[in-house]
């Protein structure tokens, strides 16, 4: 472990202007963006991402085996393999895309969305609306050494990722054409990893997400209903009752949900209001990443080290701080597959009550 | 096969009036409703459900392999390990619930939902919404040959299967509690089926589905605004412009719709304007019996048997036909794991476009 890097300097570099920035040849078939006619439902097409090395194949459910891998394009010594870093946390003085870095945030190669020159040509409506998928899409490499686990990352590491997610978010502000980042983590192929280095991924897009979207509105309707932010009462009632709560920190808070999609789902939210992640000091950075920690390594516990997925739920990019809403991380294992009844109706069945979750994960925990 | 039972008549037994019928034994913990806080999202939490056998195993991706299967209850001589059936297609004279059927819709032995006495309890709103979970949970058994694969059935076995579905929904109609029944089928442990026997299953609520409301506001709107069905619209201008047409019979057509969710995501619509699936006529069965089976078929070939869920998106039950929506079928194959940016912000990306889905397609149909 390098913990000789602990104290190195972040080096935040400038936006990626446009694509001659990006060391990627251009593609005959940009990302786009699509609107669902019936729905309004807008979807990503991105006919490179099939180009993407995946390392880790569907009939590995598990994040521990990555036998066949050759090469890591995120292990040092690869960093020509990956478009130039647009963050790092390494040491003064040492080169930008060199060697020597403790966390990196690079360009994805194979990118859902990314930068365009000038008008990404919307078209003005009609059945078929499309436009180019204009935006970034961001792999934030969290650590030199190849593990695929991020509950092996020693305390400081496993906390500058989360130091790293923020930094990013106050960089990708500075894009006036982005409206939102969504910050995600998948681990193991199970979840979607194609890769079993740890890394994180960050999307960042002109268009608010629908599920962002959704929260935005139900809490946007509490709070004119009754003057409160609705995750703030949420966590009061939660707090007061104990049976959903998993463990807490002086400013942090992690609780089953009381209408989780997924057995053993987690949300970790500030236990005092605050609607913008970027705003979070580095006090709360630190509760928040020793308990996604402890979480993490519970989960592993209760469920043999599960695939699953983390992901940042804050108000979008250059939002003043808003009074109903409440950034938090949710963790979701892959404890069961979605099925008809999810994907066809949006229905979702848990086998495992939250209460039931919650106490599994408590007694884990301590 | 069992051809010689072509000719059998459909038994339709009166809807189950309460848990009496039920044969199995109530459990310390019922399924139920929870309505999430924040963005009013309705889940089911259905503890009973983690009893179910899973004959299919999380490493096993394609419906193809069965070997650890020691006795399937959804084979003849095992109808005592199902409750009794609510739907048979059998000869003339057979016995309720003895062998000789050739179709057969039972109750789910371990149900996401399921019928209830009286009042289902429902609370008066706050923050934690709960209700009893209602309903119905129904499994067709397609065929009496242990077969995992649909498209092995012979044609008049899998338009029986569509049959079956119009004959629940009219029956299930008539349970004024519930709202909406949603029809699905898993193919392949990948796509959420937990046994090899090929079956479809049948979700009865009170409620009715996220999507479907989703759908029926988009189009509702979209009718409001133009005056015209959005469906049939955009059939119109699929069928005039044929990139993303697969292909069609008289009365119907199937698609790859412009904006998937997954790749090779394919829709089977009636040309002309119809809600209800309940009113689709014996030769529309008939021939979107044949055009579906000849989907899957192209893509067993194209993707080398995945596997896939289809589900019908109707009009709730007892609607009026209703000018704005038009039922249809959807087919996701289970080309790529959904990963973070699709779960935790309802993203989703597809790196084959829709006209090349259909092109791979109409290549493999003809």
């Amino acid at each position: 472990m390098r913990n000789d890097l602990f104290d190195s300097h972040p080096v935040i570099l400038p936006p990626v202007a446009d694509d001659t920035a990006i060391d990627h040849a251009p593609l005959a078939i940009a990302p786009e963006f699509r609107r669902d006619p019936v729905t309004g439902r807008w979807v990503i097409v991105a006919p490179e991402r099939s180009l993407r090395p995946m390392s880790l194949v569907h009939a590995e459910p598990h994040h521990r085996a990555n036998a066949e891998r050759v090469v890591c394009p995120f292990c040092p010594g690869q960093e020509y393999d990956t478009p130039n870093e647009v963050l790092a946390y390494r040491p003064a003085g040492t080169d930008r895309d060199g060697p020597d870095w403790r966390l990196r945030v690079v360009p994805n190669k194979f990118p859902a969305t990314r930068p365009t020159r000038g008008d990404p040509g919307r078209t003005s409506g009609g059945l078929f609306e499309r436009f180019a998928a204009a935006g970034r899409h961001e792999v934030v490499v969290e650590c030199p050494e190849h593990l695929p686990n991020p509950a092996q990352l020693p305390d400081d590491q496993f906390r500058d990722v989360f130091r790293a997610y923020r930094d990013r978010l106050i960089d990708l502000a500075d894009d006036h054409t982005l409206s939102y980042a969504a910050v995600f983590k998948n681990v193991g192929a199970e979840a979607g990893a194609s890769l079993g280095h740890t890394h994180s991924q960050i999307v960042a897009t002109p268009l608010v997400p629908d599920v962002i979207r959704l929260e935005l509105g139900g809490s946007g309707d509490y709070h004119t209903a009754h003057g409160r932010c609705v995750f703030c009462d949420v966590l009061e009632q939660e707090r007061a009752d104990g049976s959903r709560v998993i463990g807490e920190t002086e400013r942090m808070v992690a609780i089953a949900p009381f209408a989780p999609q997924f057995a053993y789902e987690v949300w970790v939210l500030p236990k005092a209001h605050a609607s913008r992640y970027e705003a979070a000091t580095g006090a709360m950075i630190g509760e928040l990443a020793a308990l996604m920690k402890r979480v993490v390594q519970g989960l592993d516990r209760v469920l043999a080290a599960p695939a699953y997925n983390w992901y940042l739920h804050t108000a979008p990019l250059r939002s003043a701080e808003l009074p109903q809403y409440h950034w938090h991380f949710e963790i979701i294992p892959r404890t069961a597959r979605p099925a008809g009844l999810e994907w066809g109706f949006g229905c979702f069945v848990t086998a495992v009550t939250p209460e039931r979750a919650a106490a599994d994960l408590r007694a884990a925990l301590n």
